[in-house]
């Protein structure tokens, strides 16, 4: 007999089902077993004997006879006709499937990660992760981008030379690469316009919320782009129909995980860097000379959700000086034609225009100290024919995280990487 | 003005367009630009003077008046008003992007990436590229296939530590996966049906048409799997579905570099290893023990078109002995629950049932001279609770590569790594 889905299991059918004990109980006179696989969740009819030996988690097979039970969750349930055991789980385990996790600490989740992933609370999270890449991909092919495959394993790195992993290539060093920016670029001036949703890597030694050593990076570019305003308006509708989308489809679970349903990001302000400046030490918060806090994000866009209802910010005006070498100018007053995205309290996005003349990259490196000649393969690519162009990248791990509400990052991560985390 | 693209221009508009010089043709009294952005090119009059100074392949912006040309291409031209060079290109280049690039070395192509990508055929290889992952992704997920993203920075070895790249991480040593074979088969046990698009990367120091060091794998895994059978089903009608599409979009340029449009394989033959080594041995063509040559691959699918219409055989029942722990045994003969499959003459996919209680997998490291203990982290996960599961890889490269005829994996990859190759 085929396998039937529990979602597809109609009444009147005699059905053979596959999946896990997510429930079992055993009163004198009879047993209930609720059974769960991808598509839901049945309850099942036996006698004590019938189950005997059978355990929470098992993998089990059941074959029976479904029957309306308007008692039973989702209006009917299966009569046990006979069973067999595909793979036992053991006897121990630190939580189950249908536990809420609430106190189970992430190391333990992480420790037992198929358990975690099969419980409603994390498994959703990975759902909305695969939701996220498949609708950033599917809104920038509508928008006629195309999906780019680029190379992790680099000559150089894309920020000259800090946080770099090593590995060694045969009889060389390579390194891995820390972005597709130098790729994507590349893109630009074949394609027009290119994405990828792939790692990218940080020997980031420090332990935060915020951080992994590997991450999957959304990364857009496009051609014909003079400053970073239409980037952030891309970015806007992309957001905003992605948000839009999600909402429909867990809208319900990341309103009760986050406190709200996910905003339309049209309407989230642009603020310069010295406007934030100010507003901050009006907060009384004080922020580095180039940058923003931790801290000082999450005020920036309570300030936002207070002002204007939307818990998100567009910085941009960073200064020049402490933006990458790539980083387009805007204008002479020492500011960069870039933007930080901050969404419910953190840092989504980087994105803004990019210096398209090789003259300008090579005056660009000389100003940081650093010679082109290590960049020269790049470089030359830069005479191919180069449009003037911008582009973005976007953490996937961290806009999960933010879309439901997450505390750490590491929790939107199946397998997160860092100082300490190799494994599993 | 806001830009108009070249595919949207319609006569009596005044427009905008943005693109590169992709023809240019200078007479006494007119000059002819063929622009080229990312939705097609069209033709531009303007005078000799207006053009002065521009040439191939520079980026320029050009104001004009559309207007209906029955003798040009697309039925429409625009008169020349004013123009501005966003970027030049160099003077002297190895071809233009309306190059055919027949005689133009692929080791050429690669050093001026941008330019190839913007030729139509190159670009429309990493297009059909592009379309396979959004193909491939769509089929999974109707299936109800949650796509993960798992860590390609490991601690130990898929297969037992043979080509793997070293990284290092922190005070300790890391390898780059070789797959994410065990980490779908955790998803597996959570998730039930999962797949992933991503890097895997193996050490080949040698330079064939068909390896690369760095390539996309197309993986998935599904639970409640008990022979090679349902994974061969399932692909047979994943690629079926991908490559109707793909006759679809691409149908013309298949069959021209090809020389065929891309055929059914639900009509694919499955064939016992031996029988293959039999029917090669009647070719004339010898096998090693347990495996075939790339000539043997390619006489088998030569033999399969002859008998059955279609250039592609499922290989199955491989000797045991030869293929990694995990895969699972067919019977007590020896041979394994797993196939290739081989496409116009190359392996495209392994794929199969695997093991699915710790037991079995102690028992075939065991046996393979390979101690359980560094696998520890890897075999408890199958103590919670994991289905009988089974999958397969596609070699995205690969695929790309036989659907399109090209001779070499690496013309299907925009920036290929191999023992010579890390740059750019």
């Amino acid at each position: 007999m085929e396998r039937t889905l529990i979602e597809e299991t109609g009444a009147g059918r005699e059905v053979r089902l596959c999946g896990w004990i997510h429930r079992l109980r055993v009163l004198k006179n009879a047993a209930f077993i609720v059974l769960r696989d991808l598509s839901g969740t049945v309850q099942i009819v036996a006698s004590p004997e019938q189950v005997a030996g059978l355990k929470l988690e098992d993998v089990i097979e059941v074959t029976g006879l479904v029957r309306a039970e308007p008692r039973a969750a989702g209006g009917r349930e299966v009569e046990w006709r006979s069973g067999r055991i595909l793979n036992r789980a053991v006897s121990i385990l630190p939580f189950t499937s249908a536990s809420t996790l609430e106190n189970v600490p992430t190391e333990v989740q992480l420790q037992h990660r198929p358990l975690s992933l099969r419980t409603e609370a994390v498994g959703e999270i990975f759902r909305v992760q695969a939701a996220i890449l498949e609708l950033f991909r599917a809104h920038l092919r509508a928008d006629r981008f195309t999906e780019i495959v680029t190379s992790k394993l680099v000559a150089t790195g894309t920020e000259g030379g800090s946080n770099l992993f090593e590995v060694k290539y045969f009889e060389r060093v390579a390194y891995l690469a820390q972005s597709p920016q130098f790729y994507k670029e590349h893109g630009v001036a074949g394609l027009e316009r290119v994405f990828e949703t792939g790692h990218v890597y940080r020997a980031e030694p420090h332990a935060t919320s915020r951080h992994l050593t590997e991450y999957c990076s959304l990364d857009l570019e496009l051609g014909f782009v003079e400053s970073a305003e239409p980037v952030m308006e891309l970015e806007r509708r992309l957001l905003t129909a992605m948000f839009t989308e999600l909402n429909r489809r867990f809208g319900e679970s990341i309103r009760r995980r986050s406190g709200a349903f996910l905003p339309e990001l049209t309407k989230a302000p642009i603020w310069e860097f010295p406007e934030c400046v100010e507003r901050l030490r009006l907060a009384g918060i004080t922020s580095p000379e180039a940058d923003l806090t931790p801290e000082g994000e999450r005020m920036l866009c309570t300030i936002a959700e207070r002002e204007l209802g939307v818990p998100a910010v567009f910085v941009v005006g960073f200064p020049l000086s402490k933006r990458p070498f790539y980083v387009h100018p805007r204008g002479e007053n020492g500011a960069a034609q870039s933007f930080d995205l901050l969404f419910r309290g953190l840092e989504i996005t980087t994105g803004g225009q990019r210096l398209h003349t090789r003259e300008a990259l090579e005056a660009s490196l000389r100003s940081r100290g650093l010679a082109p000649g290590p960049f020269e393969g790049h470089l030359r690519m830069f005479e191919l024919g180069m449009p003037p162009h911008g582009g973005l990248a976007i953490g996937l791990e961290r806009l999960t995280a933010q879309v439901l509400g997450l505390a750490n990052v590491r929790e939107a991560t199946l397998y997160p990487r860092d100082r300490v985390h190799l494994a599993p």
